[in-house]
């Protein structure tokens, strides 16, 4: 693939917050010539002419005045992340002056990239596949272990390798109908049918064992979204922060104190949980709490985990009666709260209202006992207790998940064509079809339309 | 001054939210030993057998396992920041693979830094004055153009030099009155008292000079602090999004709709305006608000700008009243809103509720008119309508400013000496004096208390 970029592009690679080093970067056949333009160093120093893999020290300027004192890093193609000449800016990390340098930047003849351009030239230029620029987004976001050793994994190639190979077995199949097709004289396909029958089973079953990964890669990339629900003053809010071990939320004894959602990080032992408080399910005159409830409403929909918060204390109502009904097909964990108080239901009474299977665990937000458990209860409904994280390469983009699922399909399609005994360039199309899913993994045959999406999710400098 | 560490120091030098790049550095004598053991290069390369500001690339390891793709920068001493052996390791920029790398650097024998410490090594390893290492800090918390040129200026050890410069003369003074009063057979001390007069009066008219930058120095440093203010549903809320040019706040027509404080920062064509929008003032029964209105009367106090909105379309009430006894002493500017609706005040029922000559300006925050007016107003408020940022090093550190009264008031106490004809051993003890206080500004008569504090003040990783 050639680099169809003439521009050299230009963004600040670190995060946009005050802190010791900033960095902003450069990458394009320019990159030297346009670092040389805003650069003071000791004698004249030009960058251009020092040898790649260097370090700098000097000054940026804008003409006669300087901008700061920086630390450069000169780095020449193609032994460069992005395969193209680049150099690295190591300014002060302040948010204002890493912006002047990277305008600087800009005035002298850089062009801003887009958000993930670095890594779509790395992947154009052929330094990386697709699957290794998708893992260089999960590394970054990763939040915990599993998520960390899984991109890791994914970046050294090992999703792309596999599905490489499985994409040349299919390849294989596809040369050698055609030839047999062109000589027949030559070349009997005599028991092909069986032979092609028992490799296209034996890639199913590959592809099969990738996808049985994805429920639980997804969880390891992305946590799970978890949404407290329960009436107003049920001890929603205590419990984020039992569970937090701060104070998140401010907490009342006045109904309806939450209004906004409130969102917090909590690592469960390797397994990130989002967690989101929201305002107490009432019927509510109050207009900005009524934005409140409903917004619970919503969140519930679309979270992997409710969490209702039950008030022992006080009996269930029409609001209880609702949040059941949200709850309805949602996986569900019920916390009978303010077991310190005297209880006026039970496990028994929660289970009426929802399943007789429903997980049901007594605790004391404000006493911070049961808090656990709780933890134990979650694991064990994701993965039934274990989650031992062996050497698998577990699915975790949407993406590759369906380029796998049409694989498959396409393959099931192979053996339907070989069960109902049709001519053999039927199954070449299937198998061309399956062999191009897999190539959209790897990037090999994905539109270009496809790539600028993937990129443009990207964060800025990546 | 030599270097009492022995540990070599670890830290996330870049912010702590996911970005493209994270660095994470380390110095110490240890440095590139500690870096050896997390390496994984090419074919067993050792970092510690590489020439100084080279760059690697490889992997960080935790035994056998990858943790990171990686570029190491290598700087020897002493040629380097700190002034010791620094290695810095950029990985991707996913907060979590960050803290990753840094419990390994500490688990191979690095110590975790303080906040400021790599900076304090630096200061006292004799690579940087004390007033630059302040202005390593100031030019991270830079907002604007003015307060980044002036943190360079002072980078570059503007400020350091003129104080030593000032500091230098005193202590020839101090020098020649001890030799005159040793040697008294052959320096005569006739009219030594008049030159003396001559030469105080000088430096003071120059530490003077620099005291006087201090106010707008001050401004362009840290912004200005402002508060808005106003009876609920004055249209507080609308404003504030009227200047940020977008939804910062939630706006409504219930009164009491903003409870938090809600904290924007503007940029005032170079100068920071810290803009917090509060509570409405009102006698009210509601808890949380009632939090709420105190939290505002509190800001206003520290406050070095008050933004009153007064409500033209309903009369001037008790919460106006209380809103002008808050506002007395203060910098404040009127904005007389919602004008688009019929008006039932005008500005001369503000004046009479305040002075004849506050600031008062019509807008309608709803239709966003009349804001460019305000900005400009504000600028007048503090400039005087003209910043023109000329060469001059603005002070903007407290601690230097205390220093630099000090000396002068020290240097009065000598003009008062010669005044009342006092011997010239009593002129000693204050020249001395403000010997010390100038040499706080560099750092060469500061209390190890007090440098502790500075650096501890400073970003962690810097």
């Amino acid at each position: 693939m050639e680099n169809q970029y003439e521009k050299t592009i230009a963004a600040v690679a670190t995060a946009m917050s005050d802190s010791g080093i900033g960095i902003v970067r450069i990458s394009g056949a320019q990159a030297f010539e346009i670092a040389d333009r805003i650069y003071r160093g000791k004698k004249e120093k030009k960058l251009s002419s020092q040898p790649s893999h260097t370090i700098h020290y000097g000054y940026v300027a804008d003409q006669e005045e300087l901008v700061d004192e920086v630390l450069v890093m000169l780095m020449r193609a193609p032994h460069t992340f992005t395969g193209e000449d680049t150099v690295e800016f190591n300014c002060h990390g302040g948010v204002y002056v890493v912006q002047r340098v990277l305008e600087l930047l800009l005035k002298n003849g850089a062009s801003a990239a887009e958000p993930g351009e670095f890594t779509k030239r790395a992947f154009l230029n052929g330094k990386i596949d697709l699957s290794q620029a998708e893992s260089v987004g999960d590394m970054i976001a990763a939040r915990n272990e599993y998520a960390l050793k899984n991109s890791m994994r994914q970046m050294l190639g090992e999703l792309g390798c596999r599905t490489k190979e499985l994409r040349g077995r299919i390849i294989h199949e596809i040369a050698f109908i055609e030839t047999a097709l062109d000589d027949p004289e030559h070349i009997s396909i005599e028991g092909y049918q069986e032979q092609l029958r028992e490799t296209t089973k034996k890639i199913k079953k590959e592809i099969n064992k990738l996808l049985k990964t994805w429920d639980n890669g997804r969880i390891i990339k992305e946590g799970i979204k978890t949404v407290i629900l329960g009436k107003p003053n049920a001890g929603k809010s205590s419990f984020l922060n039992a569970l937090t071990r701060r104070e998140s939320a401010i907490v009342t004894d006045v109904e309806g104190t939450t209004r906004d959602v409130i969102r917090e990080e909590i690592n469960l032992q390797g397994i990130t949980l989002h967690v989101m408080d929201t305002a107490g399910i009432r019927n509510t005159a109050d207009a900005v709490e009524k934005i409140g409830v409903e917004k619970a409403k919503e969140l519930a929909e679309e979270a992997d985990l409710i969490i209702y918060i039950a008030d022992a204390s006080r009996l269930l109502n029409e609001s209880d009666k609702e949040i059941a009904e949200i709850c309805r097909e949602k996986k569900v964990l019920v916390l009978l709260n303010k077991t310190d108080l005297e209880s006026r239901i039970n496990e028994k009474d929660i289970r009426l209202l929802f399943t007789e299977h429903i997980s049901v665990i007594s605790i004391s937000a404000q006493n911070r006992t049961g808090i656990e458990e709780v933890e134990e209860e979650i694991k064990k409904i994701f993965f039934r207790g274990e989650l031992s994280f062996n050497n698998e390469v577990y699915l975790t983009n949407a993406r590759q998940k369906e380029a796998l699922r049409e694989a498959e399909e396409a393959l099931s399609r192979v053996e339907e064509s070989i069960y109902a005994g049709l001519a053999e360039d039927f199954y070449s199309i299937d198998l061309m079809e399956a062999c191009d899913a897999l190539g959209k993994i790897t990037g090999e045959t994905t539109g270009e339309d496809v790539i600028h999406e993937i990129f443009s999710k990207f964060c800025m400098g990546k």
